[in-house]
């Protein structure tokens, strides 16, 4: 666990609040976005990655009206709660029409539930990597963007502890390899990094994102989105994960194979910790 | 629309509220289940079919312990409230647990929040039907239990406006039809009723099962699980679509094909009727 169980603190619409008013649409179907964020004393990181997708994902599921900052969205809990040196903030943005049933309505009218829950910072060992039989379904309609159906990830984390690995990788329907259970997941070949395409289902986490935009070639390594297999996995020089709370975690072993050496998950790593000031 | 919009209710973990706590796993991930019970004067209609599949659903994704009665869950909110003549009762039930993250944890905790919305009794006209362009994602894992994964539910509802008519056809990504958006679709052909199977996406619906395991041999007709194209739907006899809160509503129009006579539709729904003592 990259945290220790520190609690949270959660602001309702704009409030410090522990609960959330009925009726949400997020609670009944899902119908919202979430963003997770990692804030440095006081500070969101990569905001701009983290509103971009926010709105693919707005536009992406018809929610009426202009797309909010999550700037804004998130300013009344940092104004009360920035001192400490690290946090992770949960923006969950959902759709608060009060009908009955599936049909969303045109209203603008939403809920906001921010969670800030303290990181005790730690630099985690390379992870050892299974692989979840929670195969990924096709949903080009939601692909990409983070909405808040995500049982899929739910039933492939539960994984994790029942095969007694950190991570797993989990495949779309083919058999091709998507992600992690919480993450991007990446192998290097070489000086290529290569993370897989998703267009069909998966997260595009902003770490993902800024590798690929820009951080792979500061340090030395050329980054695509192109599919592999697991068996292109097991050969790969290098293989690594990402997400908002870890940053970059080198893979240390999959079934037989091994990797003692991860250079680009190390040089990534140090190039995070440098932008982010930590 | 079937009803008025009377307002609601809410009960949260037994107790009348206007709220329900954080953190919760239902609305962080959709880490939950719901049904949705028709109640004719404080009775739940159907309740060991809802009971089944939400012991199915329980299963699926993985909860610890066993499975609570809805009866139970739902007794505080019908105690303090079973006057009406008819209500809908939504039963939300998700995991609670407070670790931040996918991972589900084995806590048995959870929150149940019910719903309870007064339903003004109207028999439905029979409804013009268009064809969603929300293609529905095969999930063995999930098809059939009634998840609160429901964006491919709320996009396709959202269309229902914009296409002008009171249904949309949901259909898989090789276009053939599984459902509606807001119930389970039927055709009939001469003397048989044909419902698409659900094992790889849809949810199974209490009135459907009911249709199949009963109601169809008791009103001359025979009903069976068998998927079918748009194109047979265009020639059937019938069409007609059902849930809870509708029971079976027949389909007067799709595209330019018009049906006028629909036997096994009024027939299931006096059935229906009967049965509920409406």
């Amino acid at each position: 666990m990259p945290e220790a169980p520190l609690g949270s603190s959660f602001w309702v619409d704009g409030q410090r609040s522990a609960s959330s008013p009925l009726p949400d649409r997020g609670q009944e179907f899902g119908d919202g976005l979430f963003e997770t964020m990692l804030v440095v004393q006081g500070r969101p990181m990569l905001l701009h990655l983290h509103q971009d997708r926010f709105a693919a994902g707005f536009t992406a599921l018809g929610f009426a009206g202009r797309v909010p900052e999550l700037s804004d969205l998130i300013a009344p809990a940092l104004a009360a709660d920035s001192q400490l040196p690290r946090q992770i903030l949960r923006v969950t943005y959902s759709r608060a029409a009060v009908e009955r049933g599936y049909a969303p309505g045109d209203s603008v009218d939403h809920h906001c539930v921010i969670r800030l829950t303290e990181l005790s910072p730690a630099r985690l060992s390379p992870a050892t990597l299974g692989v979840s039989t929670v195969q990924l379904s096709h949903q080009p309609l939601l692909a990409g963007i983070k909405h808040l159906n995500r049982l899929e990830q739910v039933l492939a984390a539960a994984q994790r502890s029942a095969l007694g690995v950190d991570e797993v990788i989990t495949c779309d329907q083919q058999g091709r390899p998507v992600a992690v259970s919480s993450g991007n997941l990446f192998i290097r070949q070489g000086e290529a990094l290569l993370t897989p395409r998703l267009g069909q289902c998966g997260i595009a986490g902003t770490r993902r994102r800024h590798i690929l935009e820009g951080m792979a070639a500061d340090t030395g390594f050329v980054a695509s989105e192109e599919d592999f297999s697991l068996d292109a996995l097991r050969n790969a020089d290098e293989v690594f994960f990402c997400n908002t709370v870890i940053g970059v975690r080198p893979v240390a072993a999959f079934e037989d194979r091994c990797w003692e050496e991860t250079p680009a998950a190390n040089a990534l790593s140090e190039r995070f910790d440098e932008e982010l000031g930590l």
